[in-house]
C-alpha cells in the first residue's frame, strides 16, 4: 500500500521544518491553514494541494462598517413576560448579547414584529403596543392581567456566529469582531463575488478554495453572560430578513408571519415536527443559497481550483441531501467526523467529487494537556468511524487544530501515522467498491426523511444530550452495519407507499417529536399502508415513543403492529399480564446486562402474540410481535455500544423473517464486524475494542473459522 | 380509659366460647357476621350491638333467575380488530369472561350498541354492521382496510362482582353464582324493599343493619381466563341499562351515547378528565341511589334498628362527598383502613352519626399462615393509620375475616388488645375536640374536586400501582399532617376563585390526566386567578407533572409560577444552566437521601428566581421559586415516608410563607410527630417507627424539650 495520499495537514506559521517531517510521516498530501493561520511559501511547496480557507461573508469588515444596514438578520422572541398591571414593559433584548445583536431599528417594527399573547395564542393588535428605541422596551397597552406575552423582533448580526465562539472561547481579547453581511443584498453579492474573484486571482499557490461556508450560519445565540443561550446547528433563523421575506412572498405567493419563524420560541428546531411555511422557507433558501453558491464556484472554477465546501458553520441552506445540492457544482465537502453517523452523514453526499474528513481530538489545549488523553480520543474516534467507513469510506482524512500541540505528544504522532495508513490501506483493498449488504433495505421513517440523512434525532453536531443518546444510538450502529440505510418521510410513505427494496421500517423518537412522527400518526394513509405491508411480511421497528399520539384509546398507534402500547393513566385499570421470554432469536449473541439508555416508563404488551423479551422496574423494556407474515420489535431505547449494534442487527433479521440470512460475514463476538466485498474477493474482521477479542466469523451458515484479533486490529483476508 | 367499647368483632359459628373471651379482651361491644356466617343466638348476647351484613341486590337468587331481563347491565367494549380484507367479524366476547355477563340480546343492537372505527374516530353507520346472535359476532361490511373496529355492546351481569371474587379466590366450587338484579326496574325495586322490609322483621336480634353495600358495584370485569380484566373502585359501568340511559334522557333532556360510557375503552375511569356526560350521568345516579337508598334506610329505620354503609362494593352512586349523599340518611358508614389516607376517607364523612374502620390485615390464611406476619402487618397498618386518626377519627374499629385463624396467633391478640385500648385512649383524650392547625388551609386541585375527597390518584381502593405511588404518597402524607386539607376543582376555582383561607394550592399527577389537569390549564380564568393569587402571597406546590399541557412554548403552564418545565425534546436548543442549592428550609430535617419514587425526568430551571434543590441523574427533583409576593415548589414525585412527609409539610409551610410558625407542636426527628389538642390542653407525641425515637419536641418557637419514645409510642402530655 501506498504510503502517501488521502490526508490533509492542518499548518502553522513558523514551523516549516516540523511541517515537512510530518508530512513525511503521515503521508500528507496536501495542507490548509486553520482559521488565524496563514501558509508560508515554503510550506506550500511540500504538498500535492494547498488548500486555504476563505470566508465569504465576513472577510472584508471594512464593507461591513459601511454597511450596516446590509448586515445579516434574525428574528428573536423576547422572554415571556406576564402582566401583572394593566400596562405591561418587555425589555426585548433582557437575557441576549447586546454585542453579538442589535435592534433592527430600520425596519418598521409595526410591519415586522408581533406581540404574542401565549396565553391565549393571540397576536395583539398593532395599535395596543409600542416599541421606544430609547429605552428598547415594548410598552404593551391594556393587556389581560396575567397573561403571558412575548415580543417578536428583528436584530442585526454584529458578530459572526463561530468568530464570536472562537473569540470567546480561546480569549482573543481585543481582536475585532467580524459582522457577518448579506449575500441577498445585491450591492453585497457583487462585492462578495468580486473580493473572491480577486482573491482567487491573488492566492496562486492555493489549489482548493475551502469555503468556511457559504452564507448563513446555522443558529447559534448567546445569553447576556456571554454564553451560550441556543444551539441549533441546523436552525434556519440566522437566513432571516426582511428582504429575505419579502422575495419568499414574490416566490411562493404568500407572506410568512414572524411566528412562522419564531415557532413558540422553538426556532424551527428539528425535533418540531416542520409545518408546511417552514419547509417553504428551506426550500426558498435552498434555491437561493444554492444559486448563489454557485456563482463562487464558478468563479473558483474560472481560476482552476477546487471549491470545497466545509459542512459546518455556514452551511445553512446547502442541505447535501437536498433536491438543490447538485446545483451548487461544489466539488468536494469537508466535515469533522464526531463518530461514525458524522462520517457518514459526508460519505454518502451524493454528487460531489471527493469526501474529507477531520477526526478527533482537534489539536487544542483542552486535550493537548497534562491530564489530556490524545492517543485516547483518536483511538476511540477511529474505532466509531472506521466500521462506518468500510461500509462507505469518505475519501480523505485530515486533523484540524494547532500543529505544534500535537508534535508534543509523540506517541500520538505515531498513532495519527497508523491511524492514516490504515485509512490509506481500507482505500487500497476496497478501491471503491461496495460492501456486502443484504437484499433487503432499513428505512429509518420520521417527518424529515432524506433531508436528513445521518442528522436524525440531534441537536448539534455529534454532541452528547441525555434526551437524544438513546436515539442516536440507532443511528451510530446504522452507519457501520452490513445493511443499505434509507431515511424516509411520512409524505413519502403517503405519496409514494413503501418502496419494494424496503425490508425493515424503523420509527424512533419521543412523542410529538419530528422523529417519533406525532400526528403523522392519525393520517389514515400513513398506518393502513404501514400495517398492511407489515401484515404482508414487514418488518417494523419502534425504538422510545414509536407512532405515538393519544387518540381513540390507544397512545402508540401501531399498538397492534408493535405488541406493545406505554400507560399515561388512562389504563390502569386495566389489568396487565406479561411474561417474559429469554431465550430469543435477538438475544443470542447479548452476553452484557441489556441497557436501553434513559429508556422508557409504563410500556406493556397488548397483545396474546406479543412476547416480552425484558422488562425493567417493572416496564417492558424489549418485545417482539408477529403480525400476519410481518413481525415488530420494541426497545425501550437503543444507545450506542456494540451490544445494542448487535441487538439492532438481530432484530432487522428477525423482523424481515430473514434469520437463516444473518450468517453471512458474521462474527459471533459482538466486539467484532466483518465487512465484505465480493467484487474484489477480499474481507475484513474488525475489533471494535482496545483489547484482544476471539471470534467465530460466517462466511455463510456453512464456512465458518475462529480468529483472535488484536486490539483494534482489522484483518484483511481473501474470499 | 375505658377498657371496653368502640371495637366490632367478626364472629363464627361454633366458637360461642372463643367469641366471649375475645370479646372481654379487646373490649368489644358490637360483633358482626362476615360473608358468609351466621350469627349464633349466644353470641348475639355477648354484645351491646349486633351487625347483620344485608345484600341488596343479590339476597333472592329465585328472583334473579325468574327476572333475567332485570339483572344488572354494562356497557363493554370489543377488542380492537384490524380490518385485514373487506369484511371484519369481530366475536365480541373475545377476551371476556362468559360466567360473568353475557350479551344482552333483548335489547336491539342497532339501537343501543356501536361500531366505531378507531382509525378516524368515526361511528360506523347502522346498517353496515350486523350482529350475529348464533355466533356472538358482529360482521361489518364495506369496511376501510386496515383501520382498527371496535363494537361497544350492552351485556347483563350474571354474577355478583364481589362474590365472583370470593368464589374464585377462596375456590367455592360449586356453590351457586348469584347474579344480581337492577333496583331500576321498579318490580325488582319493590321486591327489594319488601324483602328487606321482611328480613328486619324476622331479624330481631339485629341491631345494626350492614348495606354491603347498595346498589351497583364497582367495575370489576374478568377476563376469559377467570382473572382480573378491568378493575376501577370508583366506575360506574355497573350502573349502566338502556332502562337508566332512558330515564337519563327524560331527566337531563339529552341522549347518552355508548362512546359516553366506552370512553375509548377507558370506561371514564377516574384518570381521565371527565366529560360533562359523565359529570350527568354521575349525577343522575347519584340522585336515583341517594333516594332508593334512603327508602331502604326508612325501612331499616322504621324497625328501630341502625343503618350503616359499607364503603365498598356496590357503593357506587353514594359518594360520600357527593350532595346527595345525606339524603339516604344513613346513620353509619364503615370501611377498610387500609392506611391513613382510606381512614380519612372515611371519618371525614359528612352528616353521620358514626364512622368506623375495619383494620388490617383480615384474618385470612393469606397472612395467617406459617410465613405471615398478622403482628407485623397490623403495626405497619395501625401507626400509618393512627396519625389520620390524630387529625380526625374514626368513631369505632374493627377486625374483618374469620376469628378462629386469629386465635390460633396469640401475640397478634395481644397485640390487637393493645391497638384497641390505644384507640379508645385516644378517644378518651381528645373528646372530639380537634386538632391544631395552622390558620391556613391546604388545597389539592384536580379536576374532581371535592367529589373526590381523599380519592384522588387511585385506581381501587388503598392498592399499590408503580404509576400512582409516587402521587398517592402526597395524600398519604396529608392524612396524617397538621393541616386543615380541602379538594378543589377547576370548576370551583372559575366559580368562586380562590378562597381566603386557603394557603397553598397542590397540583400533583401525570400530564392529561384528571389529576394533573389536562386542558384545564389552557383555560385562561384558571391560569390568571393562579398567577394573581400567587402573586399576592399565594404558594404553590407542583408534584410530577403539574399544570401540564404542551402549548405556546410551555409545557407547564405555569412554568413562570413553578419555575421549572419539562423538556419534550422541543427546546433541546436551549441551553439550560442551573446549579444546586443544598441549604434550604425545606431540607432542614432531612436525614435520608431524597426519594421521589418514580420521579420525572426531563425537568429544568425556566427563571432566574428558580432555586434547584436537588437533580438525580442530571434531571431537577427539587426546585423553589419566588413569583410575586407568592412561592411554589416543585417536586417530582412523593411516595410516602416520614421524609417525604416531612419535606412536603416544610414545603407547604415556605411557600404560604410563614416558616417562623412551623414550631408550633413540632417535632425535629421526621419519625415522629405532635398532634396538640387545646380545647382539652393536651397534645401527644407519637413514634411512627418500630424502634426507638429521640427528639426535640417544640410547644412553639421558644418552649422545647427532648423526648424519647418507645417503639410505636404514643406520649399524652398536657399543654
Amino acid at each position: 500500500m501506498g504510503k502517501k495520499g488521502r490526508v490533509t495537514l492542518p499548518t502553522q506559521e513558523g514551523m516549516d521544518k516540523e511541517i515537512e517531517k510530518i508530512i513525511e510521516k503521515w503521508g500528507a498530501d496536501a495542507i490548509r491553514n486553520s482559521d488565524g493561520t496563514q501558509l508560508s511559501d515554503g510550506v506550500k511547496k511540500l504538498a500535492e494541494k494547498v488548500y486555504a480557507t476563505y470566508f465569504l461573508t465576513r472577510s472584508d469588515q471594512e464593507w461591513a462598517k459601511e454597511h450596516p444596514d446590509q448586515l445579516q438578520q434574525m428574528y428573536l422572541m423576547s422572554n415571556p413576560s406576564i402582566a401583572k398591571e394593566n400596562v405591561l414593559e418587555i425589555d426585548i433584548m433582557d437575557g441576549y448579547f447586546t454585542e453579538q445583536v442589535t435592534i433592527d431599528t430600520n425596519h418598521d417594527p409595526k410591519e415586522w414584529w408581533e406581540v404574542v399573547d401565549r396565553t391565549s395564542g393571540e397576536i395583539i393588535y398593532k395599535d395596543n403596543w409600542e416599541f421606544n428605541k430609547n429605552t428598547g422596551k415594548v410598552i404593551i397597552n391594556e393587556v389581560k392581567k396575567y397573561h403571558s406575552y412575548t415580543v417578536s423582533f428583528l436584530v442585526y448580526q454584529i458578530w459572526d456566529a463561530t468568530q464570536m465562539y472562537n473569540h470567546i472561547t480561546n480569549d482573543w481579547g481585543d481582536k475585532p469582531h467580524e459582522m457577518p453581511y448579506d449575500v441577498r443584498h445585491p450591492e453585497t453579492k457583487e462585492h462578495i463575488l468580486s473580493a473572491l474573484d480577486n482573491w482567487c486571482k491573488e492566492s496562486k499557490d492555493v489549489d482548493v478554495v475551502r469555503f468556511t461556508t457559504f452564507f448563513y450560519h446555522f443558529t447559534l445565540v448567546f445569553n447576556n453572560y456571554a454564553k451560550e443561550k441556543f444551539v441549533d446547528w441546523f436552525g434556519y433563523s440566522g437566513s432571516v430578513s426582511p428582504l429575505a421575506l419579502e422575495e419568499f412572498e414574490k416566490e411562493k405567493g404568500y407572506k410568512l408571519t414572524p411566528e412562522d419563524i419564531i415557532d413558540e420560541g422553538y426556532y424551527n428546531s428539528p425535533f418540531r415536527i416542520p409545518k408546511k411555511e417552514f419547509l417553504d422557507w428551506l426550500d426558498f433558501q435552498q434555491k437561493f443559497v444554492s444559486d448563489t453558491a454557485k456563482e463562487c464556484v464558478e468563479i473558483v472554477h474560472k481560476h482552476n481550483k477546487e471549491a470545497m465546501m466545509f459542512l459546518g458553520d455556514n452551511w445553512i441552506g446547502t442541505e447535501p441531501y437536498g433536491k438543490y445540492f447538485q446545483n451548487i457544482g461544489i466539488d468536494a465537502v469537508v466535515g469533522s467526523v464526531g463518530n461514525g453517523t458524522t462520517m457518514r452523514m459526508i460519505s454518502d453526499i451524493p454528487g460531489v467529487k471527493y469526501t474529507e474528513g477531520r477526526f478527533l481530538p482537534y489539536f487544542f489545549p483542552d486535550v493537548f494537556c497534562k491530564d489530556g488523553d490524545p492517543v485516547g480520543e483518536a483511538n476511540t474516534n477511529w474505532l466509531q468511524a472506521r466500521r462506518a467507513i468500510l461500509r462507505k469510506p469518505i475519501d480523505r482524512m485530515g486533523y484540524g487544530g494547532y500543529l505544534n500541540l500535537a508534535l508534543e505528544f509523540p506517541e500520538f504522532v505515531e498513532r495519527v501515522e497508523e491511524i492514516c495508513n490504515e485509512f490509506r490501506e481500507i482505500h487500497s483493498h476496497i478501491k471503491g467498491t461496495k460492501a456486502y449488504t443484504p437484499t433487503f433495505k432499513v428505512a429509518v421513517l420520521n417527518s424529515w426523511g432524506k433531508l436528513r440523512t445521518w442528522m436524525t434525532n440531534q441537536v448539534a453536531h455529534a454532541l452528547w444530550y441525555k434526551k437524544i443518546y438513546s436515539y442516536v444510538g440507532l443511528i451510530e450502529a446504522l452507519s457501520g452495519m452490513a445493511v443499505d440505510v434509507e431515511f424516509i418521510s411520512f409524505e413519502d410513505i403517503k405519496k409514494d407507499g413503501i418502496k419494494e427494496d424496503i425490508g425493515v421500517i424503523i420509527n424512533a423518537g419521543d412523542e410529538g417529536t419530528a422523529w417519533s412522527g406525532g400526528n403523522n400518526w392519525l393520517d389514515e394513509v400513513v398506518v393502513t399502508k404501514i400495517r398492511n405491508w407489515v401484515n404482508n411480511g414487514g418488518g417494523f421497528i419502534g425504538i422510545g415513543e414509536p407512532t405515538a399520539y393519544q387518540n381513540q384509546g390507544r397512545y402508540f398507534q401501531l399498538a397492534d403492529v408493535l405488541g406493545v402500547d406505554k400507560e399515561l393513566g388512562y389504563s390502569l385499570s386495566t389489568d396487565k399480564y406479561g411474561f417474559i421470554t429469554k431465550d430469543h432469536f435477538i438475544l443470542e449473541d447479548q452476553t452484557e446486562e441489556l441497557d436501553f439508555g434513559e429508556s422508557m416508563k409504563s410500556i406493556y404488551g397488548v397483545s396474546d402474540s406479543t412476547q416480552i423479551l425484558a422488562m425493567q422496574d417493572g416496564d417492558t423494556v424489549l418485545a417482539v410481535n408477529t403480525y400476519g407474515k410481518g413481525r415488530s420489535v420494541y426497545m425501550a431505547g437503543l444507545p450506542y455500544s456494540p451490544e445494542n449494534s448487535r441487538l439492532l442487527l438481530r432484530s432487522i433479521y428477525w423482523a424481515v423473517g430473514k434469520e437463516n440470512e444473518i450468517k453471512k460475514w458474521y462474527t459471533t463476538n459482538v466486539n467484532t464486524e466483518c465487512t465484505s466485498y465480493e467484487e474484489i474477493g477480499e474481507f475484513v474482521i474488525i475489533n471494535n475494542t482496545n483489547i484482544i477479542q476471539e471470534t467465530v466469523v460466517y462466511k455463510d451458515e456453512n464456512n465458518y473459522f475462529n480468529v483472535i484479533l488484536q486490539p483494534m486490529e482489522s484483518k484483511w483476508l481473501d474470499i
